[in-house]
Parts: structure tokens; C-alpha cells; sequence
């Protein structure tokens, strides 16, 4: 009963917001006519023991069938013995780049209104390796692990993303005079990479002073690409600089060819179920997974009436300083396309 | 012939622009006579193998003697087989806590004009433990340990900072959520010195929610304390908030009642010797020095001096925009006193 005209994707609507915010997406799609039939999955009540987690092993087929996905937020259940949805994900998956753009929304006022840079974190290892022990009472230690393979990968992955985006540098961002052995590992694999890419600019910037250089003055970056933690930390940065989680697009990137695009904003418990939610960064995720088809028409569309209601400024969600409902909100968009 | 009314501090004025701006402190102490008398010493030539590192084993006797001190910039020389000299200072006088006071300077405008909080970083283990290795080839591993020890001892001098200083929140910055053990341990010892302080907030803050709610809006926070790395990349960050490193004081705390004041920004090679360089990070971290010693009517005036010459900003160095020379500050500050 499946449409051959139709690209199949995996959707997770997620909990608390997620499934108005899903909502959302599936309704701007329809208006849009964008071809593609949704495959619905839920998070389990139950931990699967496929997965040693409350993800299902069938929705994890899914996206691997599909090759590409959207997920709204997870609450990953409180407990123990079993891993957080999002760990799993990127280990199940092998999702071993997450790539955020970051740009000023015209209209959207911050303090920073020249931020237009992309953050590529590698997703799978160094400080996330999950080894840690105790060495003696009261002495803890922790293992990064940084591999030649993920660090070419994901700098593979950021040169090939900046040459193909029109952008026109890459900084590696790196505590290499501290972790001379494991950043410098990253470090290299960048510069090896770098090599086949001369039309790209490629510099290291120390994630300190990055971090100085990033509040100062955002425009000197353009793609960073980075391990593990840095990215973690380096992306919700520039996402405070726009305005928050609410408005910044996710994407991984798998094995394969797979991508599953997310919103890496809570699941709002406070405020689900009651139309409030601001669906914006769903949307754009939603818009990142478009262009990874090469659907570009559609996606330009959708972002551009994305961008000018956000930029009306009449119909905003709460978050944003508006009274509008995520109807509202979505209803207002499809009024743009 | 050393003067018994006075006390002795060990002063590195350090490389590149480091002997103008410390020549900058000798001026506004004298003039604002500060009973202090300086016992200077320059980073070696050679590698001291007691130290093994270009830092000369009398230098670090003379801050364990004098148990304060104040220190310019320091380029690290290139070459193998001995320790970076920041390094070296922060094992051999464990300087065990790191505390830099940010807050917006009236006058110097940046995007941020609220900006008001102490970032206090553990020191001497974390990340920055030296441990790593090769496992096979194409796989490394750095160690990050975390101790009892070294965490209770910073979380003291946090919680008692806010408290003599009547700050109100002291906010432990983490990755709990993914390096439960080492960050966990961290937290578990910020929990029991909390008990101590009931009078003072405590409240965890991961470390990507953080940056972001730091760039958001930075005055939500008040005293923060966390592990060496987070403390590095937040320090830095604050620091662009309020201009750059050319403005942050910094101070370092050892065991015994050790104080090392320290400008944290680089050498500036390229401007040395041109009377060009900007004193004001190590005038205030001579003021933080001046508290340390409970000299806080010299620390008020001085602080008072540097705070009003900026606000002016008749003579501001190139790097904040203006055309004074070191010595046409230093001057201007010297008539405020
Ligand atoms: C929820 C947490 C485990 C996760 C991470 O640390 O990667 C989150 O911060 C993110 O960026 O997706
Ligand atoms: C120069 C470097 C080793 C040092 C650090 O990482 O601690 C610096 O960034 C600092 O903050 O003092």
C-alpha cells in the first residue's frame, strides 16, 4: 500500500511537545506537497531487549531501511540498567556527525545579529565513550578515546559539507596543547583531509579561545568542525547567540548514508498538550533532512516561509515573546507557501 | 635590607609586553603606596632540572617564601622534553583553584552590560592529568581523573569565597549526564560543602546548557565552579562577554595560603617593547592580589583608578580602540589615585 512516487521516512514524534510539533511538520509538508510518506514510530514503554533501551528495534530498522528520519524530543526515561534514547540512536545508528547551522533569524532580535556558521561535532566517541572507573576511593577517571577512523570520517564529512555549501573555510577546534596525544590525533586526520580540499581554508582554533572569539565576534567562524564534547558544548554556545535551542536545526549523519534530522530542545513537560509549543526548530531540522534528499525546492520554500513568519513577528509562541498558539504559528507559515 | 613594614611578593614580569605592563603595577603601587616590595625574577634560559622546565627553582621558592606573587605572560619556549611554565607553576605551587572575577567595565561597551560573576576552575587534575596514550595504532586515550581530594578543597574555596565576598549562588558546572563517575564525583563533593553553606544557593548546571544560558543572558549566574577543562573554555567565554582577556583579572590559590596573581592573555610579541600594550588585566589581577592580602582600602583605590580611566576612555590602548600608549594610561590612572 506504499506509494512508489513517495520517499519513505522515519518520524518520531517523541514525547511531551514532540507530537505537536510533529504535527506541525506534517501538516506544512501536506501544504508544501512535499513527497514523502511518514513511517510513525513511538519510544517504547518497554525497555526492548534489542536494544537495551526503550527505543524499539523496529523503529531502529526503520531508519535504517529509510535512510532518512526526523525525531522530535525524547525524555529518556528515569532508571537504570538501560541507555539514554539519544546515546542509543547515535550508537545503534552509527550517527557519526551532527551538523547544526546556526544563522540570525532576520527579525528575531539578539544580541548578535552576523551569526551564519555550521558546527559539525563528531557524534560517537571521545569524552562519550561510556568507560569510566574508580581507580581508588575517592580518584575517578574517565577515558576520551579518539580514533583515526571517526576523525577522518567526520572531517571527511565537514570538508566535503563546506565545499558542497559554498562555504569557504573550516576551523578544527582542538585543546591539543593540553591532549597532545588525542586532539593532536584529530588534529592530524583534519590536516590530511584538509589536503585534498585546497580551495577550502582550513585553520585550529584552541576551543577556548574559540569560545572568546565566538561571543566577541561570530562572523569570524564559517564551518567548525570538532570532537565529541566540544561540539556538545560549542553548538548550544552559538545557539544561545540566535536565540536558543527552540530555533536551532540538527542533523546526523550515519553510515551509510543515513540522516536523522532532530530537534535537540527538551520535551517540555510543563507545556505538552497544550498547543503552546514553538515547533521552529522541528521545522528547519525538517528542512536540514529536504536538502540531505536534495528536495532543495521544497526546502528553500518551506525555510522561506519559515523565516518571514518568524520575521512578521505576528504570530510568535510564547518562547519568543508572542501569544500565538503552535497552530497559529503553523497555520501562519502555510499562509507563506 | 629587606624592609620590615613591607611585604615581599615575587613578581614574574614575564615576556614579550610582560615587563611594560608589570613596569605599569611598580608605578600605580608606588604612587598609591601600596606597602608591598617587589622580588623579581625572569624565566630562566636554560631548563632548571629541579624544575625541569625554563622556570628556575629559586622563582618558585621565592612565591612559596613570599606565599604571593604576581606574574605577566609567559611564552612557553618551543622544544621537547620539558613542561609548559603555566603548567609548572599550577604542579610545583599547587595551585589548586583558579578564580577570575568578570564583570562588564562601565564605559567599554560590548554586547553585554550585566555581566557580574566569578568563574572558579579546579587547577591541577581533570583533563589536564598529562595520562595518555596509544592503544593500538589510530586509537589514542586521554585520562581525565577526578578526586575527592582536589574536589572538596575547590568547592571549599568556592562556597566560602561566595560567602565572604556576599555573593549569593554558587552554580557547579558539569557533564554528569555522560561522565557520571568523574563529573559525578565532582558534584557529590560540591553537594556536601554545600550543606555546610546553607546560607548560600547551590544549584548544577550542565555544561552545554551553561555556555548557552551564559550567552543568553549572563546574569543569571553568580559564582561558578567546575572541573580544569570546563573552567578553561567558560573562563574564556566570560571573558568575551566583557572584551577579551586584556581585561579579566585572574588569580590562583595553592595550598598554604598561596596566592599567584597572573594576566592570562599572551605575550604579544609582536607589540613588545612598543609601549603599546594594554596593563589592565595584570593591574587588576595586582587588585585581586591586593584582596588576597587584605590590603582592600589600596585594592578599592586602585581598582577605583584603573575602572574610572576606562570609563573615560580619553586614553584607552589600541587594542580597546584608543591611541594611548601603556605609559599615557598608566599616567592617566596614577592621576585618579
Ligand atoms: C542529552 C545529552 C546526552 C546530549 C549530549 O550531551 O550529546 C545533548 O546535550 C545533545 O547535545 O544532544
Ligand atoms: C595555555 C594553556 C595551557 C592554559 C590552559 O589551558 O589552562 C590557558 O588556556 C589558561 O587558561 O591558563
Amino acid at each position: 500500500e506504499s506509494n512508489p512516487n513517495l520517499i519513505r521516512a522515519t518520524l518520531f514524534p517523541g514525547d511531551g511537545i514532540g507530537p505537536e510539533i510533529a504535527e506541525s511538520v506534517r501538516q506544512i509538508f501536506k501544504v508544501a506537497e512535499v513527497p514523502i510518506e511518514w513511517e510513525e514510530h513511538y519510544v517504547g514503554k518497554e525497555i526492548d531487549p534489542r536494544t537495551n533501551s526503550f527505543l524499539t528495534w523496529e523503529s531502529l530498522e526503520s531508519v535504517r531501511r529509510n535512510k532518512v528520519g526526523l525525531k522530535g524530543p525524547m525524555a529518556t526515561p528515569i532508571g537504570k540498567g538501560h541507555r539514554s534514547l539519544n546515546l542509543t540512536l547515535r550508537k545503534e545508528l552509527n550517527l557519526y556527525a551532527n551538523v547544526r547551522p546556526c544563522y540570525s533569524l532576520p527579525g528575531y532580535k539578539t544580541r548578535y545579529d552576523d551569526v551564519n556558521l555550521i558546527t559539525i561535532r563528531e557524534n560517537t566517541e571521545g569524552e562519550y565513550s561510556g568507560l569510566e572507573h574508580q581507580v581508588v576511593r575517592g580518584v575517578v577517571e574517565s577515558l576520551k578515546i579518539i580514533t583515526r577512523q571517526a576523525s577522518l570520517r567526520v572531517a571527511e564529512y565537514a570538508f566535503h559539507y563546506a565545499k558542497t555549501h559554498g562555504r569557504e573555510r573550516v576551523s578544527a577546534i582542538h585543546k591539543a596543547n593540553i591532549m597532545q596525544k588525542t586532539d593532536g590525533l584529530f588534529l592530524k586526520c583534519c590536516r590530511e583531509v584538509a589536503e585534498k580540499y585546497p580551495e577550502i581554508k582550513y585553520e585550529e582554533v584552541v576551543i577556548d579561545n574559540c569560545c572568546m572569539m565566538l561571543v566577541k565576534n561570530p562572523a569570524l567562524f564559517d564551518v567548525l568542525v570538532m570532537p565529541n564534547l566540544y561540539g556538545d558544548i560549542i553548538s548550544d554556545l552559538c545557539a544561545g547567540l540566535i536565540g536558543g535551542l527552540g530555533l536551532t536545526p540538527s542533523c546526523n549523519i550515519g553510515e551509510g548514508g543515513i540522516a536523522l534530522a532532530e530537534a535537540v530542545h527538551g520535551s517540555a513537560p510543563d507545556i505538552a498538550g497544550k498547543n503552546l509549543a514553538n515547533p521552529t526548530a522541528l521545522l528547519l531540522s525538517s528542512v536540514s533532512m529536504l536538502r540531505h534528499l536534495e528536495l532543495n525546492d521544497k526546502a528553500d520554500r518551506i525555510q522561506d516561509a519559515i523565516l518571514k513568519t518568524i520575521a512578521e513577528g505576528k504570530y510568535r509562541t510564547g518562547d519568543l515573546g508572542g501569544t500565538a498558539s503552535t497552530t497559529e504559528f503553523t497555520n501562519a507559515i502555510c499562509d507563506h507557501l
